[in-house]
């Protein structure tokens, strides 16, 4: 093959996540045969996304700004602070409408397995945050899975001494569902946690 | 949400095939936070590849020259011409090392639900390449799906008056698996054109 050009947009389409060598293959050819603007946008979005997205100096959310509109926004309760994983746990829990609070974003969670240790998320950055004097109560929401679980632990202790209240969701029954349908050690955590 | 390179990003992802909301957004997440080098490389593959990238002017697949290297190469068997959908058809045909002829590729097939009419794909230079005076017979590697057949019937209707042998691609049981689970019509199929 000597068809260099096409050969750099597959493997360029593959380093995303989730994409193998047929998908990017199914991509190159939607976007050459069927959508040349589309790709000319897609070309144009990256760069200047890579130019202008950095991690807001606060709450290391990603913004173009040097501070996040929400940790600006002054109707938000500066006492309670959610830690996430990502941008989009963040706007999940944004979306539930039942946080006024602010964030602190880890930009990933603890995974030995792939290398991730306490380093390379941002807890350092958090407990400065924390040190605010304003923080009265850090609310942990990383993910319920294994690695979500132990990055919650290690904050939890890294901020013992801190005074600060330290709070994790609530484990139980998803709304809408039908306790057969429950796996056993979240019913488990639903009786436990009743209330 | 102010970030607007950002959501620019997740718009322009979401425009390639297979590719929703959720992966878009682990996508952005990726290449900003793990891979910009990859984002970067993107953006400059997909921009020369929409420079460069053109039809081949004798079997209009992708290419950067004005005929491929394929149709240029001299020891390929000139009164054979392969009829596939795609150049992933041709990748797969190649990859077989069982044909040594010549390719046509459509871009695509007939698909009258998705608006994918006869001039939408490429009937008429196919046409026009088989008045070469050198082909002798037309191999049709279309799909054996309803609308690689319904593209196979057509090309096969057009060709009928030009004095070329047209062949189609043997339907079959699949080397490698156990009749129990082959589907009944390639059964049928494979009994009907026994050898």
């Amino acid at each position: 093959m000597t068809e260099r050009a096409l050969q750099d947009l597959l493997e360029a389409l593959r380093r995303l996540p989730g994409v193998g060598a047929k998908s990017a293959q199914r991509m190159a050819f939607h976007l050459l045969q069927h959508d040349r603007e589309g790709g000319r946008r897609l070309a144009s979005a990256l760069q200047v996304a890579d130019q202008r997205v950095r991690h807001c100096a606060r709450c290391h959310t990603f913004t173009e700004d040097e501070v996040c509109a929400t940790c600006l926004d002054p109707h938000r309760d500066a006492r309670l602070l959610a830690v996430v994983e990502t941008p989009a746990d963040q706007a999940a829990l944004e979306r539930s409408g039942s946080f006024r609070g602010l964030y602190f974003v880890l930009m990933g969670r603890l995974s030995p397995l792939d290398g991730v240790g306490v380093r390379d998320i941002g807890i350092a950055p958090l407990l400065d945050r924390v040190g605010d004097g304003v923080i009265e109560e850090v609310i942990l929401a990383t993910s319920f899975t294994a690695e979500g679980e132990a990055t919650a632990h290690v904050i939890t202790q890294a901020l013992a001494a801190r005074g600060v209240k330290v709070t994790r969701l609530a484990r139980g029954v998803p709304v809408g569902s039908e306790l057969e349908y429950v796996d056993l050690s979240t019913i488990a955590h639903a009786l436990s946690d009743r209330r």
